[in-house]
């Protein structure tokens, strides 16, 4: 049997057993991982050295080689964080909905853990922690797939896990991590619909294409965000200057990072030199089309590329319109449908907005920063969905759960 | 530009205004379709004998003729259907949650159509009506793909939604069927990510396999059901036997119906003749394991291979166990997470096996066979959902729904 099989029908048959602990028992194995974590500081760091070592030699770029690197702090964080996940809620055995039916049946509607989560992930091994943690909070057995750079990292990371485990309630089994990281193991991996509930990918924006298209097994699809701000005529000044620069400015490499601020025609003309010069002053790179140019001297002309574009840096377009319906037309033609906010004094074209822009999130008068599941409160996040389905904005615990119906009779037959 | 590109393009255009039609819009369309149907009777006819025909000399079974059929008496039934849904609960608009963030921020999750639905179905013009009208209900465009079989039923009746909805508030555009259809374009179907938000397949076990399969579109898998009633220890005799019968006999066709019947030894000692004597009445081929066969003679000896099949047919195993455990084993072994009943006068052992039998719908004293948007309650049924993502069970209205969250300021911006 290989090594994907194996541990896929360990990680599955872990999950039955799992679904069923106790919330002390969940919180009690994610204190205990914590505890391992720092107890084992340094065996971490000394395995995580090969990855850095091999990264180096290989000539990695630095960004990189900082994401690989696990050092006291960072261990430090990981437990932290652990701990603030046993925190939180279990969302697992709640009943959602309870009726009965005029034959007598009652029916409860129960949420459950989904069962087994495959999770793709990148040369980032702290992913490996906080997936793991998350899976067991919500009573789900996990299969991690991350890079082969990562390999001692991730490998150190699971066997402290798995020691911390032993000495829980929990199957150590319902962590697992495959060592061969090869491409014809993920493509495996993405037919096991007999062993996989989901697949969660986690990573830049190639990995999670070649996942969505080649996955057999249901995908929670996260990842890209072409987000606006639209500039309404009656919109305050300064206030659309500050959301529009902190959307843009605040973390330009973040999915819900502004990419195009579309301005209405009136509000550009008298507004717009200013809102482009407290851009310049964060060394934004600003892109207009033929009006914002008309306005604004020595623009970058915005080509067409540039409206369906996620920069993910200090580039910005300007887009200028008649008003908040073109806006909607525009938004909705290049947007991903992550966040889109409308900076406004006008109820009804905040409500026009808010019916007709097709989005996970949408925002009045607030940066599309606030798009996160720790900024919306979940005190966790597994990702921010961009697809309908399942879930959809940034996913906190109940995102990891299903459901099941209880139906208790007396006996009732179908007539 | 392909049938299939202008087709799905539409939809997605008219998916946007339908999502904010009112209640009121979309159940008079509703209505319309309703009345449409009955004055174009003939009409509809008509078209659908050109299938029947074909079918006939083609050399078709009887059963898919009688599946392709429109009779006056189909067709009214296809109108009724759509009055009753104009009646059902509008699950569209609603807020589901709503909280303030300690920054002021107020975040409601709206319920809002999923966007342009794809089915995918086999030769039963009535998918055609149902489909399209559960998709306009909840706001939804519906890009459908029927069997060439029903292709002339299946334009009839489209054509007959389309004059329906010329003389309503809701796009016209917003139900779309393929013309072509060719193998090659259901595959490129399977890819349409950009147009199409979720696909559904309604039909036989290979068509849902394929579309699971090849889809790189978000789908909502329906199906297969292996089923099983456990019939424990402390099981009442004409219970066990009457709920045993009902889910193998009701309608053994279907997904719902019991596969294989577990049997505590104790009770199988004591009450197994009667069982097999009360399925053979309603001519079952009772295939039992080697303790049954012990036990009742004249059994067809029940193989590997029977455990894991859905005879969908007047066929049941007999699996004798020592226990409520190993019946759970065998369940989660060989089911398919489907419907799942325990027969039995003990409140742990039920508990048991709710917590730890792994299926869409648990049954305590009640035949499987209500598994069933119907006989939930819900007014409607989508389908079945097999998988755990978004929706497990009977699939009502909300199934066909997504979300969004709207979140409120006053110049809030990410520090």
């Amino acid at each position: 049997m290989s090594d994907l099989m194996a541990k896929a029908a360990k990680a599955k048959s872990s999950a039955q057993g799992l679904g069923v602990k106790t919330t002390e028992q969940k919180n009690a194995a994610l204190h205990r991982i914590a505890e391992q974590l720092s107890s084992e500081t340094e065996f971490i760091i000394a395995e995580n050295k090969k990855d850095i070592e091999s990264a180096k030699k290989k000539g990695f770029q630095t960004s990189l080689i900082d994401r690989l690197i696990l050092n006291e702090q960072r261990i430090q964080d990981m437990a932290d964080a652990l701990k603030q996940q046993a925190e939180l809620n279990d969302p697992i055995g709640d009943v959602l909905e309870s009726w009965e039916r005029p034959n007598g049946l009652t029916i409860d509607k129960v949420s459950v853990p989904l069962g087994v989560i495959g999770m793709i992930y990148e040369a980032r091994p702290n992913v490996t922690v906080d997936a793991a943690s998350l899976c067991l909070k919500t009573g789900n057995a996990v299969l991690l797939r991350g890079s082969s750079s990562a390999a001692h990292s991730n490998k150190a990371l699971v066997d402290v896990i798995h020691r911390a485990l032993e000495q829980s309630d929990l199957p150590a089994d319902a962590v697992q991590l495959l060592e061969d990281n090869s491409r014809e193991t993920a493509s495996e991996m993405f037919k096991l619909n007999d062993y996989l509930d989901v697949l969660i990918p986690r990573g830049g924006k190639n990995l999670i294409k070649t996942v969505v298209e080649q996955s057999s097994v249901p995908v929670l699809e996260t990842g890209s965000g072409n987000c606006h701000v639209f500039i309404d005529e009656s919109a305050d000044k300064q206030m659309a200057i500050d959301i529009t620069v902190n959307a843009k400015t605040q973390r330009p490499s973040v999915c819900n990072a502004a990419e195009t601020v579309v301005v209405h025609e009136a509000w550009a003309e008298k507004h717009l030199p200013e809102l482009v010069q407290a851009l310049k002053e964060h060394d934004v790179d600003v892109r207009g089309d033929d009006k914002a140019q008309a306005i604004v001297d020595n623009l970058t002309p915005a080509t067409e590329e540039d409206w369906a574009t996620e920069f993910l840096d200090t580039i910005i377009a300007v887009k200028i319109v008649s008003g908040v319906q073109e806006a909607i037309e525009h938004i909705n033609q290049y947007g991903t449908s992550h966040s889109e906010a409308i900076v406004t004094e006008s109820d009804d074209n905040m409500l026009a907005f808010f019916n007709n822009v097709d989005a996970a999130a949408l925002y009045h008068n607030a940066s599309t920063r606030f798009t996160d599941g720790f900024e919306f409160g979940f005190g966790a996040e597994i990702g921010i969905s961009t697809q309908k389905l399942h879930a959809r904005g940034p996913m906190g615990l109940p995102a990891l759960t299903s459901t099941k119906y209880i139906i208790r009779g007396k006996g009732q037959i179908k007539a």
